[in-house]
């Protein structure tokens, strides 16, 4: 195990942008030692004040469709305007796969040697709820080191793009091109989380079926209502290789961010956000704490067999579970 | 109060048909009393066995879709094959309005002279937990009562229809059409949860402009990826007016009950329903104790206040406010 610092080091090198001592916050974060997770919090409480100035874009869209690319080019795009980039990633699969493959700096060899950009991968271990947990707090560190932009890359499993969505300012999907009728496996949901659907690979001869898809995705994107921060969610098209359109993304977002800054919803999504995340924490922890009961954990199995074939109620069964911790 | 009867006569009203007894234990159901609550479980318990057999119908669709029309006159249709059929609703803004606007008799006046129909208003107290609580035991009544097609309907409010569609079998979105490109105000997320679409007041003038929609949404509804059930959820027009579609509709739905019975998903999808309904009401209880607990009220408004201006950390809010019930 590494050595571990003062907590005054790791809030110094933190502020001051000192990417060792952040990576080595980082990792700080994501472990699971007792005594790492109190240096961790006490960590965080001393930045806390440095934070909530980034902007916070979440990114997903199917395998295939060009994250790392995008990501790649758009990145580039925005530290050539000399601001800070963070990369993070969320993928509860990564524990399954040799490792993440997303925030992966093979496929990102550019930006990885780009100093004004920072990519970390996901977290490797826990649950979505776990993962989420720790990239919001990445996102902390990553703002009180001064990255003015954060991207949170997702791909497709569980729920994660929801989590993604959840503390994100402005959730980006990127999508294919004449990939079929088919929403291209993307899960029911997701594309009315966008703030915008960016087509990719609107290249060479794809140009004409790129064009065409913007009208199609228009389109179902006209069918859901209005939003309560007064965007409507346009359409674009890019392409990493040409790099048309890139610029035009972060034009957008930054409209995004001057009308919803304007009109207040900025603000009032970050404490919506906030709030929420400690509810879910709340939450998380009595139902831990429930489950991980030894007298509940005996006995659920066949508890939930008999709800299951509908010989208890769900009702008899959960009171009957809620009766047994002896705390 | 009106006086409670024994156990045994609840149940063997119930399951004898006798509509009088079936309203009385609903509204014992509905009871907030701990005595009745008691006495309602205990009748559950015992007319567990007598359940599930029925096929489950969500209805929604926005105000002035013609909800009301529509379950008269499909209701008709299925009564008039002799089935027995319960409407049910489930509208968690019942008591801001002089009494639930749905399930209301006055707008069903056939149907509620109707021998083999059996309508009962939402229940008007407690939070959308609480109402679909005992929209779920009201289902078990009706179904140990021998009714064989339950609808329960909805309005679009807050998360109502997600609700209604984690406890029935087949979800049915009404729908206008001609009513502009917006989704007529409903809300993102219930077009996908759909399995099926049904536009209605197909009649008249109206007929051409039906048929366009049907073409419309079946290209919306084509941007999701097939279910796990196999299932295509399909467009249909109809109108209460001419009697035209209904038919349509109800062999739709023994349609979608023989595949789903035939490969596996029905029954799967009850298991899950039962499930979640234990694991919804495990948390809900453990999240009720805890936010009841007098450490907690007395200290959550200003920890809340604490997070959204981002003067604590939310993970150092919820630890504070986990140490703090005495049990």
């Amino acid at each position: 195990m590494a050595t571990r610092l003062s907590v005054e080091a790791y809030v110094e090198g933190v502020l001051s942008g000192n990417r060792l001592i952040l990576s080595r916050a980082i990792t700080l974060i994501e472990s699971q030692l007792a005594s790492d997770k109190i240096l961790a919090q006490t960590i965080l409480a001393q930045i806390l004040p440095h934070t909530g100035k980034a902007v916070r874009v979440g990114i997903t869209g199917v395998p295939g469709v060009g994250k790392s690319t995008f990501i790649e080019s758009f990145g580039t795009l925005i530290t050539q305007q000399g601001k800070k980039l963070a990369v993070l990633a969320i993928d509860p699969s990564s524990q399954r796969t040799k490792g993440s493959i997303m925030g992966d700096k093979t496929r990102m060899e550019v930006l990885s040697h780009d100093p004004l950009a920072y990519i970390r991968p996901s977290p490797t271990s826990g649950s979505l709820g776990g993962v989420a947990h720790k990239t919001r707090e990445t996102m902390l560190l990553c703002e009180a080191a001064g990255f003015e932009v954060i991207l949170v890359e997702t791909v497709g499993v569980g729920q994660s793009e929801t989590v993604v969505k959840g503390m994100v300012d402005f959730f980006l999907l990127l999508m294919l091109a004449g990939a079929g009728d088919e929403l291209q496996g993307i899960k029911k949901g997701i594309m009315e989380m966008a703030d915008a659907v960016v087509i990719t690979k609107a290249d060479g001869d794809n140009r004409t079926v790129a064009e065409r898809a913007v009208l199609e995705y228009q389109n179902a994107l006209h069918f859901f209502p209005p939003t309560q921060n007064g965007w409507l969610p346009p359409v674009l098209t890019c392409s990493a290789l040409t790099q048309q359109g890139l610029s035009e993304v972060w034009q957008m977002i930054q409209q995004y961010a001057n009308l919803t800054h304007e009109n207040g919803f900025w603000r009032k999504n970050r404490q919506t956000q906030n709030l929420d995340w400690m509810h879910t924490l709340i939450t998380q922890a009595l139902t831990e704490r429930f489950y991980n009961d030894p007298s509940v954990k005996t006995q659920l199995d066949e508890v939930s067999n008999f709800v299951k074939n509908e010989k208890w109620l769900p009702s008899q069964a959960a009171t009957f579970l809620l009766n047994l911790p002896v705390f």
